[in-house]
């Protein structure tokens, strides 16, 4: 049986980090998901000034001020990409490829990166659309599926369904070299429209149209909503009354996913709310 | 004509130095109302852990890193203590003893260290009750009044009086010698119920009854709703909605006076929202 956490976060931005500090003093066994760089729109920011405290500082020298406090508690990074999280009841499941995680409470941080869904993509979730490749690998055994891969790591799950799937397309929505098996087809072009009539059947792209019965959309991350079955959204955020309670009982968001503005302050003071609502409602 | 400020920031705490930092980077003219040692809280805590960035750091340090961001960034804090803000229609009047200030927007960042009030204070506010001796002192002309002084500004408050009334109790809520003039009447006793019938007639201690025609009530903070006549609040908490909007428009507030949990990186991040919102809708 796998260990049980009292809280996990979703995300390593300033919210995410924030909720864990305040979870962790009040001695709460907690568990983070997301980057070791944290943030990628963080360690990217030529300049801030906006975080009371630290004038005129870059976002890697803020990366560093954060790195050292998380490390000063014993906080560390789970360098994962949660695919599903189901509420159980007594507990949330949090999916990683094969692995899963438990935990009484969920934060979700999961930022704002996420971009619009394809065309189709909402409408075929489950019915051939997936946001995990090597999860639902088995159910395309000698099938065709065809996978739009964000990042460098969507490339090991091509490589992995390849070895059972008839037939796998790679779409790179990146530029790079690509380190797949021989047998996959890459097809440069972008995806417009994903159709089918009860489950997938075509990807309709710029260049061409690729016939086949799946297709996964591999990215940094997926919308909450997709995440977090059943999750009440508002305006492309995620619902939250003002102590950063979602609709699901223990499950709390904070950060640019629940609003503007989009900023690291903002999102820290929401990360430690969500932390300390967490915490009492344990 | 005095001159009109694109914001005025009442209080000078993590909440109200975010809401200035955010508004000065957009241009806008800003002016803090507060304490030039930030929050008396601040400076006090031995051990602060939960401001993501800075781990272990004293209340003193922190302040200094406060300090030193908005230096750097040419803001200036006015001690001066707001007695209260009139809402104009075009913008807002900040009165402080005989003085005027006027902003077009108004952030209330006050912090929540203000006490209950007395018994009776509230209903016969505006009926021999007030918050500002000097404001009111030309109606106790010839009249008996009583000062309760929760501070050393009290003393210059309660001598200025005395020289317009005809008797002057002063109450002192503080240890200290005191500055006053030989003709006002002190009264060591605990304040314990203001009564009257249209007005105020008489100041109820534990120790003994004063017939008076007046009680001014000299707090370091007077509460939201005294200070801004028509504020909504919400279970003692200025009512705001998710972007720090008050029930009055252009007043917005942040920090500890919208509700728990009272923590510094909760109160910058809405600092940082109410800052933000406030410079959108001027």
């Amino acid at each position: 049986m796998s260990e049980r956490y009292d809280i996990a976060i979703i995300g390593s931005g300033p919210a995410g980090l924030e909720a864990a500090i305040n979870a962790k003093i009040r001695n709460k066994n907690v568990i983070i998901f997301g980057n070791k760089d944290f943030s990628p729109k963080l360690i990217k920011a030529p300049k801030i000034n906006n975080y009371l405290g630290f004038y005129n500082i870059s976002g890697k020298e803020l990366k560093n001020q954060f790195e050292n406090h998380i490390k000063n508690m014993n906080i560390n990074i789970v360098e994962e990409r949660i695919d599903a999280v189901y509420a159980m009841g007594e507990y949330f499941a949090l999916m990683v490829n094969q692995k899963m995680y438990e935990a009484t409470s969920v934060i979700l941080a999961t930022g704002i990166e996420y971009g619009k869904p394809i065309k189709g993509e909402e409408e075929f979730l489950g019915k051939g659309v997936g946001y995990c490749a090597t999860c639902d690998a088995p159910l395309y055994k000698g099938k065709i599926v065809a996978i739009i891969g964000y990042n460098k790591e969507a490339e090991h799950e091509a490589n992995y369904v390849s070895e059972l799937a008839s037939t796998v397309y790679y779409i790179p929505m990146y530029k790079g070299d690509l380190e797949l098996n021989s047998n996959i087809h890459i097809i440069n072009g972008i995806p417009k429209e994903i159709v089918g009539e009860d489950r997938v059947t075509k990807l309709i792209l710029n260049s061409e149209i690729i016939e086949t019965d799946g297709v996964f959309v591999l990215k940094d991350s997926i919308s909450p909503s997709q995440l977090v079955p059943g999750l009440e959204m508002e305006n492309g955020h995620i619902k939250v009354d003002r102590s950063m309670r979602t609709n699901i009982r223990r499950c709390y968001a904070a950060g640019d996913c629940v609003g503007k503005p989009y900023q690291y302050m903002k999102a820290a003071g929401e990360g430690q709310i969500a932390g300390l609502t967490a915490v009492d409602e344990l």
